[in-house]
């Protein structure tokens, strides 16, 4: 990573250092500068990252004279909402996606995946000559060489990867208004860069998103964490956990309400907070019962760990990928069946309204009633146990800390798990990208069968403390620590 | 299909009609002729299928001067079970795979899948020329696609593929041996046939196995149809709803060995029995709450008709494949997890020792105590849903008649099940060939988060009549009639 007009600094990571740019409002001023020449940005798409990105750009470089523009398909039901938020057939800023691709100089491709592999060549077709290509993910590149084509010549290609959805990156931005950096770190690539200024554009875009710190990565390395972090931690995992524990607790004896708010109430709300707030040793030491922790951890390790490394050989084998675009198929004459008819979210609305009411007694540990507000350890276990499974098998493959932290920890306790404590897993899962959706339903029960049938039956047996030293002593919490450092002052506010 | 040695004959099926070969032991004497100068048959491997084979292909040549050897890897445990059942190093009859196989003229590859993907060529490279190369599934060939190679021109390759474990194979034709054709249906292929004596020489082998009738088909769909069938009816649809209604029923206030009861045994005992004497639709006359069974029904065949499809998908298109061979790089250096840690299989022991004593009333419907010795309309209607889910999905991929009821049905009631009610599921899941435990890992928790999430919580809607219609005029009863005429006079004794 490299730049011209900002200042490229050095985090200290374990094993050494990784440069990263640090955001900020101040900086707005050098986005034109910075991006060399692109007058007019072209964003099609508008799912939440289009919505998302096309609003934060268009605020960022207001009074510059670079205009953002939003492109639809045609007949698109987004139009509507497009319009309501000022993007206007009128002045040029909303029309259909194939005229704003051809008279834009950076396209912002934000459709969806499907559409993406189905459509992408008569997008390439109508591009101006020299006219930047940017995406927010590399699925694009995955499909590409499983097809055996590539990226037009004579064009840059770039890469800005918010590491939060969509709407995190439209609200942070929002509300970190007054204060400087307030948004979702990034990492950006650059894939292709004819005119030598691909890294300045792509951290243009970047800041000009909001994102407090951005980091580098290739979009190789950023597709594979990305697609294998939202179907392990950051959906997958947790919604086949939420499933495992509200039954076990159902089983034991707890009422659906209790269930509920051990299981999930515990990760999206306490643990989620803690981690973010103290880090990932804090939880431990949050738990009533360190050494239930401990059990539910070693119990919880390795079988996580195995679904991880399977995720990750199939996303970097291209085998997940065939599996959406089989699925998208299958599905192009039917609608996705939800997964919020399962049993627990009927008491979603209950256990949200009980939340912070006088004579509700928080209760996530210890023993009923006991009004412990700790955690529930073997919830708690499960899930950090995970989440380092995903930290180690990043870092066993190679990939940048920035990257792991982000991809592991910082996405999951800033942006998604937040958003499902505000409305619940299953909502989250039934809303997210297409990709992400199908690899929740894909991976999710498979997480949910390890833990009921590896990591719960073996809660009794000793602590392993080879994995519980190796989990104190993580390089990971250093490399949290640093990238917290660069957390803005604003907790998010769904 | 055709045959200058045995008869040939049409069996009326949907639509049509298809060849078949009826077995029996009074076909023995004819088996040396139709396989036309093989002299010397080599199985290599000695898992179920490798042992099974080898045994009953013994018995039924004893006396015709063909010999049976057995060719093992060096240093294979099996090779002490091999000697205890009579082949022996000092007759030639127990050997180094490759020395088996240079010496065969029919060489049976029976060794696991991953084996065959990493050491067929060298097999093939010492084959005597003209030899036969004989597959008991598709798997190679799917390899081969994948891989962009192919068989070794010149030699003859044929299928003959049991349509049930390996213990079943040997068990039933040894059972049978007072009765004439007792034994496992299999299907037969010929992929290859450059001498024309193919059909004969399959058809003698699958006679000499004990197959009570043999149908035809081809390697492809034998594949495809093989590897969806163990990852749906016969093992991952099982195994996911067991563990799904095992925790429905647990938490709706079953104690644990009811809960088995109602899950577990209605499958495998009465449902199984009454489908194999009956035919499928009796399982809903068995059912004391009929509308019940209707509506579980109707909840749970779009989501499992979904799965199918989608297993379907990925085992057509190699996907399913690949996984394998990933699985098995991952596994090289470690133990597959076992899954009999679910808490339901510790109570295993405690529901079999109270079949048949006085004081248990047998109870699997109705309500708790009241001795209906029907079957529990929930896990009834789930289960035949689920199974005609495959067949109506095999007959929309075009397969035949013959192969949809035998791979859906028949060795699911047949062969599977009473091999899962004398031990357990989870034990099953756990011994069988390594493709089917990875693929029931991969698909068993897809089909229990698709019950609990879509299915169960469904029940209270009414039953859809065109799907219920659907089911009581569905071709595969019509099928399953013919196949049952063809049906040995003795039930498999575990």
């Amino acid at each position: 990573m490299k730049s011209s007009v900002f200042q490229v600094e050095s985090m200290v990571v374990p094993g050494g250092t990784e440069s990263i740019v640090r955001g900020g409002r101040d900086l707005f001023p050098l986005l034109p500068e910075a991006l060399h020449g692109v007058e007019r940005i072209g964003v099609l798409g508008w799912g939440p990252q289009g919505r998302a990105q096309a609003l934060n750009l268009r605020d960022s470089l207001a009074g510059t004279g670079i205009t953002v523009s939003v492109g639809l398909r045609p007949g698109s039901a987004s139009a509507e909402d497009a319009r309501a938020q000022g993007f206007s057939e009128d002045d040029g800023t909303l029309g259909d996606w194939l005229e704003v691709a051809a008279a834009s100089d950076l396209v912002i491709l934000l459709i969806a995946d499907a559409a993406l592999a189905a459509n992408h060549e008569q997008i390439f077709a109508v591009l101006k000559p020299g006219a930047t290509i940017g995406l927010s993910h590399g699925f694009l590149l995955g499909h590409l060489t499983a097809i055996g084509s590539d990226f037009p010549a004579g064009h840059p290609v770039i890469a800005v990867c918010p590491k939060g959805m969509g709407d995190s990156v439209r609200r942070l931005y929002q509300q970190g208004a007054t204060v400087n950096g307030a948004g979702i770190n990034a990492s950006i690539a650059v894939h292709a860069d004819p005119d030598g200024h691909g890294w300045d554009r792509a951290l243009a875009w970047s800041i000009g998103l909001g994102s407090p710190y951005t980091f580098a990565t290739t979009l190789a390395d950023e597709y594979r964490s990305d697609i294998v972090g939202e179907r392990a931690i950051l959906l997958g995992a947790v919604h086949g956990l939420v499933e495992a524990m509200y039954r076990y607790f159902r089983i034991d004896g707890a009422d659906p309400v209790t269930a509920y708010e051990r299981s999930t109430e515990a990760i999206t709300g306490p643990i989620a907070r803690t981690i973010s707030n103290d880090g990932l040793v804090a939880v431990r030491a949050a738990c009533g019962d360190q050494d239930l922790f401990d059990r539910a951890y070693s119990a919880a390790y390795r079988p996580a760990r195995d679904l991880v490394a399977e995720i990750y050989d199939e996303v970097a084998d291209g085998t997940e990928l065939r599996s959406v675009i089989l699925a998208e198929q299958r599905l192009a004459t039917r609608p996705m069946t939800e997964i919020g008819g399962s049993p627990m979210w009927s008491h979603s609305t209950e256990v949200h309204a009980r939340r912070g009411t006088p004579d509700h007694t928080v209760w996530y540990g210890g023993s009923e009633g006991d009004g412990v507000a700790g955690v529930d350890a073997v919830t708690a276990g499960l899930f950090v146990a995970t989440m380092m499974a995903q930290v180690d098998e990043f870092a066993a493959r190679g990939h940048a800390w920035s990257e792991i932290v982000n991809e592991s920890v910082i996405e999951a306790v800033d942006s998604l798990l937040p958003y499902m404590h505000a409305r619940d897993v299953a909502y989250m899962v039934d809303n997210c990208s297409r990709t992400a959706r199908l690899g929740t339903r894909r991976w999710g029960p498979r997480f949910q069968a390890a833990y009921e049938q590896i990591a719960l039956p073996h809660l009794d047996r000793p602590a392993d403390p080879t994995l519980v030293k190796d989990f104190e002593d993580n390089p990971a919490h250093d490399a949290l620590a640093a990238a917290a450092k660069l957390r803005p002052s604003v907790d998010i506010s769904v």
